[in-house]
């Protein structure tokens, strides 16, 4: 989709500079008002990656403040030093290589791999010449920085997962081979006009190339690593292990239905016409109701099915139906939109008994919020946009599935068979932030 | 002055149309500099509704984390989950009735009700067609979204009030008449070309419409419900029942601060031309310093009235000192702005005691903040814009809680003597989160 | 630099108008597309001078919840009250005074000093009448917010220092000098057009103006207030007294990074051309690493010297990587501004025990990083940019510093002498909150 709505542009400037008729893919009455100049529409769409790149940068703080919420205190120091760690990291790998493995390849423009030393960039000169020879119309620092907290998201969603066992390093090390490699690899094949893109797939703002990417990565580190000592009893039982702070929890979900307005309104890739304002705007109200109706589902499935309503979660079915939304949150009218919302929301739902069941120990539920809910968004998009059909969408969540699960395993496995990636048993049953950080979350406030 | 604004620019843009001379309101020099063609118009247009909106929606965060703070511990789970509810059942409600409900019967434009299902917007046509017609030149979409955030404020307003003794699905029952019923017919009197808006009221971003319409929802449920045990001692006395966590309520004064700056400023409903422009910056400072007048009077008044700086009354000084502005944040010079601010945020304090008087139990003080300093600023208009009179502001705030209070009478009414609206005292005493929703909020940490 | 960059932008502007050939600083592609008209400059550039500012205002909440997170329990409401009054305190400073200190006397356009009475601010008016005259083409009032929350911030890196036992009311008087004149002085010595900006000292977005500032106000405050009680024990042991929240801290490490895309992105001034535009994108990415590699250098060093990794310094080491990259974000390649944010980080690092060898306490560790990281990324410049020399570079630190302490030490001196600045024995010992606040920040938490 991204690699369309691009090319799309281009095909649009091109027109406009050779004055010829507008796109006549426009209603009529739309092509009775020209488009903006060029350099007005050059600075709305790097607008558009600034300001949608700083709501998505938020999101690593939302992550973080989920996370923190939802694990248990004596591991919140820690949890935090991850998610700041995690971002910190997948700017850098993204700068040194992730970047140029997604567009490297596909696009004379990129001139092959951008060295990240010299001046792999040179924008001034770039976006003209390319803005002239093949409608790309922004600055490539702007698009960078959105790419870029793309791939930190997609590191942020692991994290959670993996909590309160893991070692600090062994996480950091596997988040440099997913933000360098495993990501920008997954993302190429539809970002960069790979196999994927070239197939008919379509995944707007990233359900499975970005969250289902870091599901099936904290799916098999859940299974590498074992569920948290305590957490299955011998006798089959499930052992709640409450987190530490519903409100920082609650806080971290607002924070991403913040974000996600720049996560799936800026992939629109521009905002320099009518049209493309108009289409980040629909992204908007479909985006929310999507995660509104998330809530509203979970809610009232917890008071049928429970006759309570667990917060967290009402909390992973706004994020379900924000994961869900995320495949193609344009071309759904918006009661379609909820109704994609709240089946991402169910489905999350019934995902985290069978979790459960196969003792997979999934902290927050990112399992079920970004893997599940991304793999049914992604399908659901053969029916929500009738340009796309259901089997590259299929093969497309497979191809992912598999790429993502098999890399993944040669790097939690050579790890756990050398380093280990697993704390000792004292330092779990300690808590991580005692040993490995030696500062306590809440050193002041007594523990039950 | 919604409605107003949005005729002018209208008219403006026939003007320009036209070739006529630019609207003889602007400054000579002004007129030197021809505007931004139509295009450029409607995408700034169109981005201030974003940016207002996304920054209005990080304030139903703001709310969350202020109630949050400000409810005692056993019930911040439940505080959570009402915020995140209430602001998901806005959006749907708003959808379905709320928004065609202030703005369907008022203009050609909107050619009537829209209904939800089918296609209800078409913003491409939609927009060009109105952009000739009738001088609407943005992405529906985007004031869609723009309004909806409102709503969801009015809710939020509510939930404080009544929180630790009300029962969530009442609560949820409530804020879908709000949102869907009650706040759109207010709105629709002024923002939709209603009375009030002929008879001259002027409201720009909402200290009745939104504020004090949540203000008289909120104390007639709070007179409904009755005050939580052990609040008012049988000797008259006021038992302070101090919130879990003054740093989250801090945070959400902040969050709502910043919200705000998107709530009176993207007001305006235009960003398209210079004075547009100029108007929302000029309404960022007023905004901002209404709001640090209101947090320096209510420590000064806290420290020659208690020889204490009751951190709580600094936090609501600020919210009066946005929540007085509000209604007219763009004619006022600076210091009459802070001038406003100083009075919004001194009259909520002396509120406060009135309020314990009549043993009406306001948990976070949203009936002073937003209904008594919503009504200021409503009435100060007539003081701070020149073409604004007394009667009708008087009219308008009258009219909005004569309508709100009994509309709010009979649907708490029906409920308390139906299905029940206030939780056991077994409920209270153990905590809203315990008995409905099961997950503590902060289940390691041992209380007093 | 800001001078410079206004400069540039009204050349252009007159080039423009004149119709004459674009500025040929411009590479030749560029130059084949012509700038925006005036009015929708006008608009980018006012649009760029809110969104930066409402980011920077947000840093009010990112300072305030850093300083929740790192003081003690007991003083937790009390520093949530310095940060909303001191943001309160400094808009109003800089609306009497501060603004038109800086910028009063230097330039026609702002006609001498604007009293804050009548109407000091005709935007409408100046901004056409300036943008012929002088290439001002922005709305005034966007820039006095812009201007405004940078000097809300020098205040606010002082707060941190001398928590814990700092008078209110001292606080509040010190932070009306600071904001009032102390910032506004230096300021105008470089963005005012003084003898800094003269002699060619260059800060882009204020490592010296406004961190440096903030940090020299605080080492004096800190050694004129003494260390905490039993911080530093008799035989020269540093007694280690852990924030209350270590997850409050590292949200407002994530706000202060959020916000900091706009305390540098916009200081570019300007967002009308291509050029800008693409500046400020560059920014970001240069903002960003720094920030990073600042985190990782801070993790690695901590493990390296330490084999623990302490969470507080990882927080540290991402705000001086900010710090230090804000004197020039623009010019270097994106490398070396990762090189500039991880030495940036080092230093501060460094700085931590040789605070404690001299015995001042400083709560938040604000002098490591935004003195000690400021000094360094200001000389850094002189490396970074080609256009900058060493030496102005290094006087204007020397000036900075020497004014500010000498201010500083002043009104601290003036106070300590009169009416006092540090608490007594008695209130240390149980909390500001409780004696001066009179409301506990979580009182329902049993305390060990």
């Amino acid at each position: 989709m991204r690699k369309i709505a691009k090319i799309m542009g281009g095909a649009a400037l091109i027109s406009a500079l050779t004055m010829l008729a507008p796109a006549t893919t426009m209603a009529q009455d739309v092509a009775m008002v020209p488009d903006p100049d060029l350099a007005t529409q050059n600075i709305f769409n790097t607008l558009a990656f600034l300001i949608g790149g700083f709501l998505v940068m938020w999101m690593a703080a939302g992550f973080a403040m989920l996370e923190a919420g939802f694990v248990r205190t004596k591991n919140v120091s820690m949890q935090c030093l991850k998610n700041i760690m995690l971002y910190s990291v997948a700017g850098i790998m993204f700068w040194i290589i992730g970047y140029n493995m997604i567009y490297g390849g596909s696009s004379a423009y990129f001139g092959g791999f951008h060295l990240p030393y010299g001046a792999p960039l040179n924008p001034t000169v770039d976006t003209i010449s390319g803005l002239a020879e093949e409608g790309f119309n922004y600055s490539e620092y702007s698009d960078w920085f959105f790419q870029m907290v793309f791939c930190a998201t997609t590191a942020s969603i692991v994290s959670g997962t993996v909590a309160e066992r893991i070692k600090f390093w062994p996480f950091i090390i596997f988040t440099c081979f997913l933000t360098a490699i495993f990501y920008p690899i997954v993302a190429s094949w539809e970002w960069g006009g790979g196999f994927l893109d070239a197939m008919g797939f379509s995944d707007f703002a990233g359900s499975t190339l970005v969250h289902s990417t870091g599901g099936w990565a904290a799916l098999i580190g859940a299974i590498m690593l074992g569920a948290r000592k305590g957490k299955y009893g011998p006798d089959g039982r499930v052992n709640p292990m409450p987190g530490s702070s519903m409100p920082l929890a609650t806080l971290g979900v607002f924070i991403l239905w913040l974000g996600w307005f720049g996560f799936n309104g800026a992939s629109q890739l521009a905002m320099g016409t009518i049209s493309d304002a108009d289409s980040i705007a629909k992204i908007f109200v479909n985006t929310n109701l999507a995660a509104a109706a998330g809530v509203v589902m979970a809610v009232i499935y917890m008071q049928l099915r429970y006759k309570k309503i667990d917060l967290t979660m009402a909390l992973n079915g706004a994020l379900a139906g924000l994961v869900a939304i995320t495949a193609e949150p344009l071309t759904p009218s918006v009661p379609v939109a909820m109704l994609v919302g709240a089946l991402g929301s169910l489905l999350a739902m019934l995902t985290i008994p069978l979790l459960d069941k196969f003792k997979i120990d999934d902290v927050v539920g990112a399992i079920p919020v970004h893997l599940v809910a991304g793999i049914f968004g992604t399908l659901a998009v053969a029916f929500t946009n009738s340009e796309v059909s259901f089997m590259p969408q299929l093969i497309g969540v497979i191809a992912t599935g598999v790429f993502v699960s098999i890399a993944s395993a040669i790097i939690w496995g050579l790890m756990k068979y050398t380093i280990g990636i697993r704390v000792s048993e004292e330092v779990e049953m300690d808590g991580l932030d005692v040993h490995e950080i030696g500062v306590a979350s809440y050193p002041e406030f007594v523990q039950s």
